[in-house]
């Protein structure tokens, strides 16, 4: 339900041309300049669903278009998101989706959607807000490093906000109303995504996730929900959104994130310590594949550009920053790799652009005192 | 039984030093400048008996000792065989040892016995006779390339000049009398070692093998009898020794040989043309791990030389030709390895040594046109 009239209708509705405008920049969480250590992001999203309509999953396909186009025009109102980007899951194509999830801009939820689903998001991709998703509205902010209490005030913000447009489904008892059960109550996940090589290599990663599930923190590959953890980075978020306020949720999460970041810097001094030897080589062995294959596969290149950003955090290699790396995961995937050669390719054709790719932006790197 | 007093006995006997005369060039059956191609070497040796000793097996010390002393005198009178080297078992030590082996001047067998085995080489290597071996004398003349005949000339004029010297033990029916029967007849063995990448690439080796073996050769890891092949470097014997001539043996080889090249430069052009891109990546990868890699496990290190060797062979390679690979293919073997740094390596420090030589011998070099 539409509280009142958006305020600025005669505001710009901008025309983004598809993810091109996107493409040519590294996404502001995977930062360039942005010196990310152990935590690579930090993400806040809320659940919200507008009162008087069905749930996306329930409502039909005229209903959908209805709530999404009440929700665009409440986001076009937002003072904190000036021209924000728009994109209709019912126009765009395969490829383009792909680019908007590597850019954790929609969930592979929303990418399956189509008419009646939309993205909107900030020109600086901080604050993306899908519409139609499993709830009406699912309010991200993600910033690069540990920033999970700035993330959280900016989306904090972008919800007060649209409050005033548009009414939430609330209830006293349960707090925000959401599709599924398992987000009522604050309706908050906060999540940050870590790099923890150091912890694999000494082969304790096992101990830490389970010591995490234990107290209540779900532990996830990158790619999301049941995936496994490639080029050593996971995602950690709270389980529960009920029974906690949003502060304390941030807070706790805060707190284990450092308590991780603590082991993986311990483990990381041990393996430069007692198997320096080891750990120059695990280095070397990434830098030198990625350098001189021919066709590099996804996941082994998320593995070995592990391997090169750990190089470069313990100083252990020369002629190429963290930028450079966070760039190519984000260029290497296969949504980018086929908006970047302007063509669709087949799995064998990303392989061999990815090698190619990797192989020119790391060109000159090498081990230091080799 | 000597047959006659050695007739240049105030010939200089050459204190060799050890084995450090022999680590700071390449053997000449990997001479650096010899291009090789697919068969990196050929060997011929023959197995020969004094008469009127016992077998070495069955000889004691003593006259062990006897017998050595009675060969090496005769080896010192050979014209063909100028200032030999010569190399006792009873005082080398394991790393010296180790280092003869690798550069098969002697095998595993004489490598394990003591006081009475010996070898004796020309300065050039490319001629060894082993002492108290299996058998009295095993005479072995080993050239880089496809060069049995030349081989077989060699070894056939040694052994012919040893006859005016020592009395073998022949048998009309049985030919030469050796310690174990299947070396009875002509006690010929010519072998070739082959580089087969291509086969392997193309995953024909299998069918090649069990082709030669059903038609009487052997077919072996580059370490000798029963060990698995490495680098994809295949060693292909004659089997039986009896029932043919000299000529016949070698001929046979030859042919079978030239038969084996064919299907390697086919599988070659095959991966040439229809799997560029696999082949590419592979020597790519074979290069940047050895460049980059700062622990290197002797089989792995042949393994990946084998691909920058295809890699040159087929002109994929450049700034590294095949003589620097040969050499890596000696120098990193854990006995030269030894003998290079000076002391005695635990294996891992053979490997970071190994690791080292090659990244240095090899800096520079890459895919051409990257």
């Amino acid at each position: 339900m539409l509280k009142k009239a958006p305020e600025r209708e005669n505001r710009r509705m901008v025309d983004t041309g598809g993810v091109d405008a996107l493409i040519s920049h590294a996404s502001p969480w995977l930062s360039l300049r942005h010196k990310t250590g152990i935590v690579i992001s930090s993400r806040v999203r809320l659940a919200r669903n507008v009162r008087g309509h069905f749930f996306p999953g329930w409502a039909g396909e005229a209903e959908r278009v209805r709530i999404c186009q009440e929700i665009k025009e409440a986001c076009y109102s937002l003072e904190r998101l000036p021209q924000p980007l728009y994109f209709d899951m019912g126009t765009l194509d395969h490829v383009d989706k792909e680019v908007l999830k590597e850019r954790r801009l929609i969930s592979n939820e929303l990418a399956q959607r189509g008419t009646g689903s939309a993205v909107m998001a900030s020109a600086d991709e901080r604050i993306a807000i899908m519409i139609n998703e499993e709830d009406h509205l699912r309010l991200q902010a993600i910033l690069p490093g540990m920033n999970l209490a700035e993330a959280w005030t900016l989306i904090d913000g972008i919800d007060s906000e649209m409050e005033s447009y548009l009414e939430y489904e609330f209830s006293q008892k349960l707090g925000y109303v959401t599709a599924c059960p398992s987000n009522l109550g604050t309706a908050l996940r906060a999540s940050v995504m870590l790099h923890l090589p150091g912890l694999k290599l000494a082969d304790e990663v096992g101990p830490v996730i389970n010591g995490l599930e234990r107290i209540g923190f779900a532990v996830r590959g990158v790619e999301g929900e049941g995936t496994e953890a490639h080029g050593n980075l996971f995602q950690v978020s709270n389980q529960m959104s009920l029974g906690e306020t949003e502060a304390d949720i941030i807070e706790r999460l805060v707190q284990v994130v450092s308590e991780i970041e603590r082991h993986e810097e311990n483990a990381r001094l041990r393996l430069l310590e007692s198997r320096r030897a080891f750990l120059l080589d695990q280095i070397g062995r990434a830098l030198g594949i990625l350098l001189y294959a021919r066709v590099l596969a996804s996941r082994e290149a998320l593995d070995l550009l592990s391997g090169v950003r750990l190089g470069i955090e313990l100083g252990l290699v020369r002629n190429v920053d963290v930028g450079t790396v966070n760039e190519l995961l984000l260029l290497t995937q296969p949504g980018h790799l086929q908006r970047l050669s302007g063509q669709k390719l087949s799995a064998e054709e990303r392989d061999e652009l990815r090698a190619q790719v990797i192989g020119q932006r790391l060109k000159g790197a090498g081990l230091k005192g080799a």
